[in-house]
């Protein structure tokens, strides 16, 4: 039985029970949500180790860190020590996105260094699979692809983007509106490569039943990817991007039917202005389904500092309802990333994604927020400091500029500290 | 004449005329703004060497860098330099908010460093004034801080920040009300004190004709300042807050009867989903007054990364009006920012500035991202690093990790190259 099945017939599964410990609600709201498609639970039960993760409406924005190899930056051990510093910065998921070296390789050793839910984008191993066949992705067969997803789902990965969506009739959309940057998904780019050179529609469309009977039979979650996300602010909520999210919405459908978890991704490059639009669409044209965006980043020009176009986007998708957000590092759009750019990525989202949580009324990431208020009213650094999400960095730049005359205050203010005139005031009131 | 007397009787000056050529709009449009008060042009005419700056509707959202000494952390030449650093980087002001060593003096090596409109706090230098005659803050008279601020006027500072709306009312609010944080501006918080320690209202609020008088006669702008601003998102939209806010639009009016360009200032620590209607409710209150906020930060414990946490907030409030941002650096909450905290804050600030003028439909914003698209379709990395908010960061990155099997793509994707995928399908969709 998978999580959709067992809640359907109103069972609360372990892995139900321990989502509700984490997120503070009752598991029946765990289970409500994953009979309606509204929550996945990302636990694929031939993973060891892993640490069971709900997504989804009434639970906290989650956040994933993208990690893997590439053919011009291939170093397995540093991908895995990315993974870790990923998940010890606060990241949620991780996904393997290697493109280059022994694939299953890394994989094994990233789904063994960390514990939490793992996804992948097989299209990737496919296509690498196809260069050492000294064939192009798009020679491979169908079947070749399929082989390659049931293989994930068998070596444990909890969750697989599948660019399902990506098909004729959105090709043709764009081939007839025109776009500025065409198709900066990697996996829609090649299926897109592979139904023009086979002059057929995307297998994973056409035969979307053959997955679904692979992920049922894992309890993989499958992530319907967004082959025709904007890749520029020029590009957004065109007829293509659009005309995939109507497909995808129907795909959830058909995939909850069919008892099988799905999350559906999202954009891209979305100006300030059309973030919440495109998010509340999401909501209803796939009646609920948790939202996974990828940023979004408000602006092109930010190179260099992603992370942080991509919290502004962050923030008010997930505010909006927006409920898994992918992080986005600063070396976005120039190289792969190194260890410092994934922490950095991981805690902009975490800011954006605990932001959101605030204004979508969830009550311990209000509280969290008053700790800290009280922990400054009583200048009491250590409590500050353990507020922090993250109290390493906070720790490092307090203790690097120590106050001279008054150690209760920060270097900033000093003698000026507000804090302290206020405590005088109202000394001087009293008395 | 000031700008706003000479708009009044249909004159366009020298310094509408850059304002206009800066901004890609008509005199006329400028000279307008600043008849009806809604946009301000910093330009002390005391002042050598100025750039005058436009702030307000209509025009690109501001960014502004605090710098400055304080009694713990003080080297005057350091401060120049983030000074200069923050210029570079794109800052459209700097203030110089010194509270410690020889403060005339490093307020000149400012100005003569910078030829960015420089903005100061009166009050912080009435109270190193006060304790070098050791007094405190609150024994000084009123006379005293006028004399300072007309000081600051004759030296060429720009603009000011004068906590004028800090007065009994907001006060007994607040202590009605009761808060978590009281009040974190230290200038609100000095002029509480010196209200208690004098039994007497805010010498700023009662004399504000005196003030306006030093200011005509300097074209000194006014920015409002607001003491009763929220320390945390607990205290945010308050009753002292509002109040506060309340008095600030009636001297903003007063100011610009009396041919005083006025700027008014805004929180502070503001959850997402309040940030837009507090900037509504300014823009209605003031009578469309630009509006210079601090951040606003979404959350209190982004402690490390508040730059974040106010890029978020900053580039909803830019959105929904907001004209002018205040930057926030990392190094919030724990110390005196360094220069490299001070880059990092400049930075933060544009992306969001940037974002919400693309929200806010201005031409050049979105023309920008344009030619970004362009540049990456045609994988064209010199054009890509001049078009990035910060091309030396972006060119540091894309030089460190250099591509090896394609020289024009990047290292994340290598041969798995979305554009080049779209490239190949898209000959052979023509073959």
């Amino acid at each position: 039985m998978t999580q959709i099945e067992a809640a359907r017939v109103g069972k609360i599964t372990e892995e139900m029970q321990a989502v509700a410990v984490d997120e503070a609600v009752t598991p029946e709201f765990v289970r409500d949500g994953v009979a309606s498609g509204h929550i996945a639970i990302c636990a694929n039960p031939a993973r060891r180790s892993r640490r069971p993760l709900g997504i989804g409406a009434g639970l906290a924005t989650k956040v994933n860190a993208n990690i893997g190899t590439s053919r011009d930056a291939l170093d397995p051990e540093l991908e895995v020590s990315k993974a870790r510093v990923a998940v010890e910065a606060g990241a949620h998921t991780v996904m393997d996105l290697s493109t280059g070296g022994a694939l299953a390789d890394i994989r094994r050793q990233i789904l063994e260094a960390v514990d939490v839910p793992l996804g992948t984008v097989p299209v990737y191993e496919a296509c690498a699979l196809a260069v050492t066949r000294e064939k192009s992705f798009a020679e491979l067969t169908a079947d070749e692809l399929f082989e390659v997803i049931a293989g994930h789902a068998e070596e444990g990965v909890d969750f697989v983007t599948v660019h399902c969506g990506v098909n004729r009739d959105a090709l043709n959309r764009l081939t007839e509106e025109g776009r500025e940057l065409d198709v900066v998904s990697r996996g829609g780019a090649l299926t897109i490569e592979w139904m023009q050179y086979n002059d057929a529609d995307n297998p994973l469309f056409v035969q979307f039943d053959r997955l679904l009977e692979i992920a049922r039979a894992h309890d993989l979650t499958l992530s319907l990817g967004d082959g025709f996300r904007p890749g520029c602010l020029a590009d957004a909520t065109d007829r293509s991007q659009i005309t995939e999210l109507v497909t995808l919405g129907e795909l959830a459908g058909r995939a909850l039917r069919a008892g099988v978890q799905v999350i559906v991704e999202g954009p891209g490059h979305v100006p300030l202005h059309q973030v919440q639009d495109n998010i509340r669409m999401q909501k209803a044209l796939c009646h609920g389904a948790p939202f996974y965006v990828l940023g979004p980043l408000v602006t092109d020009v930010a190179t260099g500092w992603d992370h942080i176009a991509g919290a502004i986007g962050g923030a008010l998708a997930g505010w909006a309802g927006a409920d898994f957000l992918c992080y986005v590092t600063p070396s976005e759009h120039l190289r792969l990333p190194d260890v410092k750019d994934v922490r950095e990525g991981v805690i902009a989202s975490l800011i954006a994604a605990h932001a959101s949580d605030i204004a979508k009324g969830l009550p311990r990431a209000i509280e969290r927020d008053l700790k800290m208020a009280r922990a400054r009213k009583a200048l009491d650094w250590d409590a500050q400091i353990a507020c922090a999400l993250d109290p390493v960095k906070s720790r490092r730049l307090r203790d690097s500029s120590p106050p001279t005359e008054d150690g209760e205050v920060c270097t900033m203010c000093g003698k000026f500290c507000a804090i302290r005139a206020m405590e005088r005031a109202t000394k001087n009131e009293q008395a």
